[in-house]
């Protein structure tokens, strides 16, 4: 999916929701069908989302079944939401390229997330492919990103670093960046370098961010944000009206949305 | 495997040599099975190699029929090879855990690459099972290791940075690094952090890396070293004789191997 499609139906949605399928078979209803399940939250969000997010940990860690299962949700998901396969890939280029190549021709997805650390010819096979995005860690939303993102070089952070050097890879058409909804205050870092990129945003909701603060120092002219929730929908109930509460819940976070992009209609 | 069995198989085949899977449908012989093609590999390298490393990109791209042939080539390696699913995984804590048991349970590997990024939540799931193994990124052959690796911060590169705090979170047990064979002059530095650890090298052969530097620079008492090859030995002939040459070559870079050991006899 290209920039101004995505952009295209974040203003008629008045919507920047991702929907992540974290689906975990020991979380949904019991004896249900892992598909099944994704197929009924998809059905139940596919109006005010505009992105869904398998991650894909959860899909690979039940054997070929769970690759059959991805594939299935993808093609299930179709052509009207940008997908993004949350696997943080990176290795040397012609791994890189195999890694471009699942995601993007074998499975279909929009979009790969991309784990920077081994730099320029672990990111760019991913930049190769018309239409398809790569989605680079730049701050995260978890405790570790403390580790090593933050740490200070030449008067700027690791994050910093990679954002100005990745930004020169790609361009806003195919690239993204990682910032986490917990680090409220470091959006307005992360505008001043890349002000035009979109940005993925977990941390929305189990993880404590706010909706508010991202918005406030995240947003630019197009949006530029999909903000990511997981468990707060697909886990919004554990009994059998799970779909119903996933809906209410995807709608409440839309209807946020909605506010927060009041200025830009 | 344990850090004792791996060693004891060092020492008793005078060995440190990986064999780097990265089998490539396009580059084996003609209307070869990709299975077949590493039961022959493997048939032809056991005696001399003391592990065996598939490149999981070449398995993912080829959908679920890859990762029936990455189970069976797990399965057909066994248990007498120190086993590295090269896979640069790495998430938040509940999402590595499920790499984590893709991998040591699902398919039974011993360890892991791990890409350093995100922190210490995303890396400790890892280390809490029993005689597996982390293989941390540290600093990387490929050229795109200069991008983020070495950026300076405190008096110390990043990838120095990453030796130093990863190395806490578990032991010489439980932890590698991987060093890349083309950084031969780095390896004095790796050392003076952790002198104890094993360190996966990548880079030798077709990336132009001198073993004779990784050994000078990078052995330890207990040999502390795996030292990967992949295309020189997977691609050493591409006719019928494939194996034979692979053989040939995997004993060459083990007598290599044995005489920069010598002293440790």
């Amino acid at each position: 999916m290209k920039r101004a499609e995505l952009v295209q139906h974040i203003f008629s949605k008045k919507s920047y929701l991702c929907v992540g399928l974290d689906s975990d078979p020991k979380k949904i209803p019991a004896g249900m069908d892992l598909l099944d399940f994704n197929k009924a939250i998809i059905d139940a969000t596919r109006e005010v989302a505009v992105a869904y997010k398998p991650n894909i940990a959860f899909y690979e860690v039940l054997g070929t079944k769970g690759w059959d299962i991805l594939e299935k949700t993808a093609e299930y998901i179709g052509n009207d939401h940008f997908t993004i396969a949350d696997a943080k890939r990176g290795d040397i280029g012609n791994t890189s390229t195999y890694y471009a190549e699942t995601f993007f021709n074998t499975y279909a997805f929009d979009s790969i997330t991309v784990a920077p650390y081994m730099g320029k010819d672990s990111v760019e096979p991913f930049l190769q492919f018309e239409g398809k995005w790569a989605i680079v860690l730049a701050l995260t939303s978890n405790p570790g990103a403390l580790n090593f993102q933050t740490l200070e070089s030449n008067g700027e952070q690791l994050f910093q670093h990679v954002l100005r050097t990745t930004a020169q890879w790609g361009s806003a058409e195919n690239t993204m960046f990682v910032v986490g909804a917990t680090r409220g205050e470091a959006f307005a870092d992360v505008r001043a370098i890349v002000p035009d990129h979109f940005l993925l945003v977990p941390g929305v909701g189990a993880q404590g961010g706010s909706l508010s603060d991202v918005a406030k120092y995240g947003m630019n002219k197009e949006v530029g944000l999909l903000v990511n929730a997981s468990r707060s929908i697909l886990y919004a109930s554990s009994g059998s009206d799970f779909a119903q509460k996933a809906k209410e819940e995807a709608q409440h976070i839309q209807r946020e949305m909605e506010l927060t992009m009041a200025h830009l209609f």
